[in-house]
């Protein structure tokens, strides 16, 4: 039943989404006391011109 | 006033949408008594690389 | 697998989220062909003084 | 601190989000009293297949 | 049509989401050419305990 | 920068909590090269009236 939204800026391979939704689910399960088969994780990959923090697009120069 | 999203792996047609989007307006006013001029629905189409049930990419041999 | 969010102002009975719920899921597995049992459904009831249309509050006079 | 998510149709430029951005972070940081320093400003463009308003999808002849 | 999601640490006045609601309609539909009729903004205060930056709980001591 | 949202039956701990952030922090940021100082992790509790699985809410009898 958890639902998991992760945000980030793009680029993160297919590898990488792979481990991390592994990860979370198998440690989500134990701290949570959640079955395994109840998680659905879901990336959110974003652009550089969509993401702002502190004012400014990521794809601005700082 | 409703806003509804629908999350979804992608694939889904502009005539799935469609129907989905009229049905969802017209019966969601009928059951919670709002205008269906009131309704957004928001389709978030999802990649099958970015969704993971049961700690399990969907693009994954299962 | 859809996850649908279902964002309204608080204030409706458990019947008609508990109506609405069937009906979304039933509609929505025929019309996007996805199992009734991949469905979740989130109802968030919003207070009126934190959604706004045009710009006012829904708690203000119009 | 604040979470800031900006849903609206594609095609805004990179421009207007990054006033967008900075005119929300400004204004939000001396309203909300929080350090512009603690913004996420996100924009989610949706695809005029994906968003329907009244029951019609913003695609579709009005 | 633009939809606003502003998380924020619970403890804002009904005064401040009325302004900042008003600015952000006002400011936006000025920026990304919108109506400002077509404005949602939408606040989702969170309590302390739900919120963690940098790995720690906002209600735990520093 | 990445934000993670954690949707989930209403009940837990702030312990469970506290443990869940710290251990998404950290082993996110070594599995998507994040610094761990850039996370927000969000909670969002919700009520059994307000889920929905299969068309069901979980507050009923299954």
């Amino acid at each position: 039943m958890p639902i998991i939204h992760v945000e980030l800026l793009e680029g993160r391979t297919v590898d990488q989404k792979r481990e991390f939704a592994d990860m979370v689910t198998r440690e989500g399960a134990r701290i949570l006391r959640c079955a395994p088969g109840d998680f659905n994780v879901v990336f959110v990959p974003v652009s550089r011109d969509d993401w702002a923090t502190a004012g400014k697009l990521e794809s601005d120069p700082k």
